[in-house]
């Protein structure tokens, strides 16, 4: 731990190598305590993770949120975050906050944005306004939101996307990264920088995408251009050869992923931070992570199940309510529905992370991957 | 405090009658704890208080909710809370239910509703199939429900009702609360049950209509008919004639009422029980209670106001958030707004019957009641 306006030289430390995977276990240190990794952080996308109160993310022991920069730039916007002295006083919450660059939004969300000047032009999903966004107005904007890891604006492709495309988005993230290092080599370095290493599925891409990246001291690497639709033999294959290119002193950071079966594929390979939207998404459809597998508490089946969503978790939703209960909330547009499954959803994952770093630690990752898997894709009873 | 299956002769003790009004501090004694009086009882439609968890209810302190008949014998049906142990069990709720007989829910919510054979036969709003109520058979739905307060079928006419029609409505209700207490007295009596007073807006019907349930040993008194969209004037004309009609050994029952303003009212004409939706719909639509007024989360002033809901308020949403995180939510259409709203106004209601309950046992009320209302008519700041 550490007071603000100082930075340890490597904030990350790996503390143990599986014997036969590329699995770790390891700690960053950041302002807001330490975070054991591998580490999975709910999405807090406008300041809040969807439908659980920050007493509740203190409960489940959740270490570490990510939250949107795009979105908060829009809403409330800067000027009234900077006034409530940043988004962890706005929000309350006193850990680790992970802020992503807003590229993503950019070219998924808004309208009509166009690459120029050195940044992006965009309108508004909200309402059409015109915003200009340059990579040091996204760092600015990060050291605003008083977040502790930042990262660079990027471009990220669609897929599939041609060679010629995806070598022209990889160079504007170049540029755009050294832009951010530069940016944020001027401030009093209160947070960490990650780049953020594009490339599209293509190896020789990555490659280059890591040794430009590696040239410059960003505190961590986040994998970007992954889940964006592509087949799974595509992200494993690419990401094991991405990986292969990162030094072990770097945090290793896989943006939008996932779901139980990639997060433990992903930390066999070596990577140490995820964050993703399926728990509490899923959650708001039905849709709840056991150690059984996925149960859709819509089934018929479950309407006179009076037993808890899964036997074998802890949780406050499992110890309190049965999958009966949840059923006719969920079937009656009962909020409580969404707060209870989203609650154990997330806490699956978090406790699941838990767990697969405690494999690591004790060298039998493989054997506890495939304990779960086998359970994970037997049938809920 | 008693076991299941015997029942107190007098659940219900007047403990202090204030001095200068019909206000009074009582308890009922009910298989779930003791409840002090007056007091507001949160409303579970569906088994749930909308967007609080039961865990919540317990923190701030709720002794009792109100549950609706209708609404949970269409869905989840009474075969699947039979089967859960009733409602309590399925909801994981262990303090005091009452239930409301469903009759209000058959005549504004149902479609096609005929009274016929002794009973009603309606179309159910959800998928328009048929039903058939007779007053035994709502008896009989609560005793599977296993709520602990029960309330006879009756006709709450709307407002304004012509007298013809006002009385046979009421003669209708009256002779379904003798069948409902002979349905009662045939089990094992394992609940209360309190017969419902109408008689719409006619001095005489509800004079008569006391008389009538005074003929039976009903444990309690529910008031029906009010809060119909009626002026208020007529409200508390009504009210306090039919109130004066009523033994004091009986706990009285304000159905559907209220706000803030209301409950002192009732209270000061000797009112001890009362339900109403009004803190969480108006929660959700961004209306919240403070101790100087309402407000509206929506309001622009509140995006930079970095104080709590309401500066005299020790709720967990007042201790852990700001207006100005809520407005951000609300905007932002996130379901966290809806959850700290609805606790923060549920609280309020909560903390506001104890304050009057504190007010009768050392006499001050009207004092108190003057303080409250000039506060909460004083602006926002």
């Amino acid at each position: 731990m550490r007071g603000a306006g100082t930075l340890p030289s490597s904030p990350f430390e790996e503390l143990h190598r599986d014997a036969q995977t590329r699995a770790r276990a390891g700690t960053l240190a950041t302002a807001h305590g330490r975070i054991e990794t591998p580490v999975f952080m709910p999405v807090a996308t406008q300041g809040s993770v969807k439908a659980l109160s920050q007493q509740v993310l203190r409960d489940i022991k959740v270490t570490a949120i990510l939250a949107n920069t795009y979105h908060l730039y829009l809403r409330p916007g800067l000027e009234i975050l900077k006034k409530a002295g940043g988004l962890h006083r706005f929000m309350n919450w006193d850990k680790t906050i992970l802020t992503d660059s807003g590229g993503y939004q950019i070219f998924s969300l808004s309208h009509l944005r166009k690459i120029e000047a050195g940044g992006v032009t965009f309108k508004s999903h909200h309402d059409g306004s015109l915003h200009h966004l340059t990579p040091e107005k996204v760092i600015e904007l990060q050291a605003g939101l008083g977040s502790y890891i930042w990262t660079c604006l990027d471009i990220c492709p669609p897929f599939p996307c041609e060679a010629k495309a995806a070598r022209s988005a990889l160079e504007t993230t170049q540029l755009w990264a050294e832009r951010s290092w530069r940016a944020y080599e001027k401030l009093e370095k209160p947070a960490l920088l990650f780049g953020i290493l594009q490339g599209s599925f293509y190896p020789d891409l990555r490659r280059e995408a890591a040794e430009h990246l590696l040239r410059h001291p960003f505190q961590g690497i986040a994998l970007g251009g992954f889940s964006v639709g592509e087949p799974k033999e595509k992200t494993w294959e690419i990401l094991e050869a991405t990986l292969k290119e990162l030094p072990s002193e770097k945090p290793v950071y896989l943006m939008g992923v996932g779901t139980p079966e990639d997060l433990w594929e992903a930390v066999g390979m070596g990577v140490d931070m995820f964050d993703c939207v399926w728990p509490t998404r899923n959650a708001r459809n039905g849709q709840v992570m056991t150690s059984q597998g996925k149960l859709y508490i819509k089934n018929l089946q479950f309407r006179d199940d009076f037993g808890p969503l899964d036997p074998e978790c802890g949780c406050e939703a499992c110890r309190n309510y049965s999958r009966a209960y949840l059923s006719h909330l969920f079937r009656s547009r009962e909020l409580l529905a969404h707060e209870i499954l989203s609650l154990h959803n997330v806490h699956f994952l978090i406790e699941l992370m838990r767990q697969i770093a405690s494999s690591v630690r004790e060298n039998r990752f493989l054997e506890a991957k495939k304990r779960f898997l086998t359970k994970w894709r037997s049938h809920v009873p």
